[in-house]
């Protein structure tokens, strides 16, 4: 059983999609990737901040999973960062209708001593400072470091952000963002030389389209589970990196054939998370239907060719 | 060594992305289609029409690769078909700067008698119209139809389009026209519809995101290949139809086993095609270089997984 180490919000969601429309809801990075990394057989702990207005429900959802919470800080008279948001008809774009940081602003991370030797550290999309002081307060360098990041800290924190992906092994982005981070259009181009930029592993993230992972030894392809319900994809992301680091904390190799085994884990649970809004799908969930849908991803991509034309 | 009969246009295309601009150049859905069928085991045969301005050495250039041009008539004072577009920086989408239907406007297939017999006839997307009269021209139902069609007729000849699907075993278009023939979003019960709409088979064309084929046996999904140069995605969906069809003439094998592997082949051509202008690719490839890129579609995909979590 691995330890793992996430930094990540957590935070209200209020969410309208085609399908339908939340009140404040139970949310953000970290409750994502938590909760996901929490149906494997992890030692794991979040490190976040909250204000007083963030229900013990909500603490307890987390607590139940046996996700350690020490280094959640409650700021007392503080509010919990909230989002809201409305989807466009395609679910594939959406509209940001308020973001009020409220006690993310100010957030000083505090690694919990137990958890400053974890093996793995999963940084969830954050500003690249709070990435940094959470690297710099490991007692040693973790087997594995994930950066997830988005094309905002790209925008207005560059160079911080390059120092943070030049400490990390594995970087998760969308297509978009390694255009951008690399100045390539071709992915090819783009994977290749981010890989020289620090990570030995990329993870293009491309929504419905799947994912791609890049190392030097090759790459290999993940495609999305097409699926019956679409209800809301927030989370998803997040969700797929959480399946990510708690298969690989769990199984504890790190090659690349690993890599890629939880490149389909993390595929398979953010396919949960997109059938209801928020968390409600991975609250509902076991490992009968975890194993039902891997065997779908075996499926979907399986062909057999002889090449003797 | 399968019969194919292909109705399709041959046209003069001029198109610029921002890696390069042509003249007037070789291009249309019959062309891509037939060359990318040329490079398997099959007996073929183009069906359409040019005008007396197409110059013999782009019939010489077909004919080279045993592609029976019987069925194209040509029309003496008239001029072919030219359609002149644009690709926007990401490729993915494209102003069409010209249309001249010219002799197409008229078109009155004729099947050559020799090939009224085809095991497999591939109608390139056209007026529903054309493609119907080719149908009808057939001696006996061949062992396979495939249609290939876009949103365009949708929005002008729904009906008559509905006709033809109802009498082909394989349609092909892309995720938006999936949606708009079905009136689904979710690609999953698009998909159910669509099949019972006619067709056995449905490949959904996700272009640089692959492609999906969905019969009532399960789905199978192949994805594009990442490419370090991409310089022109002009005829890719055709070639993708022209390596699918191909294959599955030379084999002959219908089952849903091999409709797979003819994905992955049509993948494959296709994956050539969009790394030069127009044609030239495919007119410059070895059967070596299929196989290297076949086993790269092997390799992407490649994983094995215990489900025992």
């Amino acid at each position: 059983m691995g330890k793992l180490l996430i930094v990540g919000t957590m935070a209200f969601d209020a969410i309208e999609t085609p399908f339908g429309k939340t009140g404040k809801i139970l949310g953000g990075a970290g409750t994502f990737i938590g909760l996901a990394a929490s149906q494997f057989n992890v030692d794991s702990a979040i490190v976040s901040v909250v204000g007083d207005d963030f229900p013990q429900s909500y603490m307890d959802i987390l607590k139940n999973k046996d996700i350690d919470l020490s280094g959640v800080e409650v700021v007392k008279g503080g509010k919990t960062f909230f989002w809201e948001g409305k989807y466009h008809n395609d679910l594939n774009s959406r509209d940001t209708l308020a973001t009020e940081l409220n006690t993310l602003a100010d957030f000083n991370p505090v690694v919990p001593s137990d958890y400053a030797d974890s093996d793995i550290v999963m940084l969830g999309n954050l500003h690249p400072n709070i990435q940094l002081s959470v690297i710099n307060q490991m007692e040693k360098r973790p087997k594995l470091v994930v950066l997830d990041t988005m094309n905002f800290w790209m925008d207005i924190a560059m160079e911080k952000l390059k120092e943070v992906i030049a400490r990390v092994d594995v970087l998760t982005i969308n297509d978009e963002e390694a255009r951008q981070l690399s100045g390539e259009y071709s992915l090819v181009k783009a994977a290749n030389k981010i890989l020289t930029m620090g990570p030995s592993y990329l993870v293009i993230k491309k929504g419905e389209n799947g994912a791609l992972l890049v190392n030097h030894e090759g790459m290999f392809f993940s495609p999305a589970l097409p699926l019956e319900e679409v209800k809301d994809p927030t989370g998803a992301g997040d969700t797929f990196a959480g399946g990510f680091i708690g298969y690989l904390a769990q199984s504890g190799d790190l090659s690349f054939e690993n890599m890629k085994r939880a490149v389909v884990l993390g595929s398979a649970m953010a396919s949960f998370t997109v059938e209801e809004f928020g968390t409600d799908r991975l609250l509902n969930l076991d490992e009968r239907e975890i194993d039902v849908r891997i065997q779908r991803f075996v499926d979907l991509v399986d062909f057999d060719i002889l090449l003797t034309q």
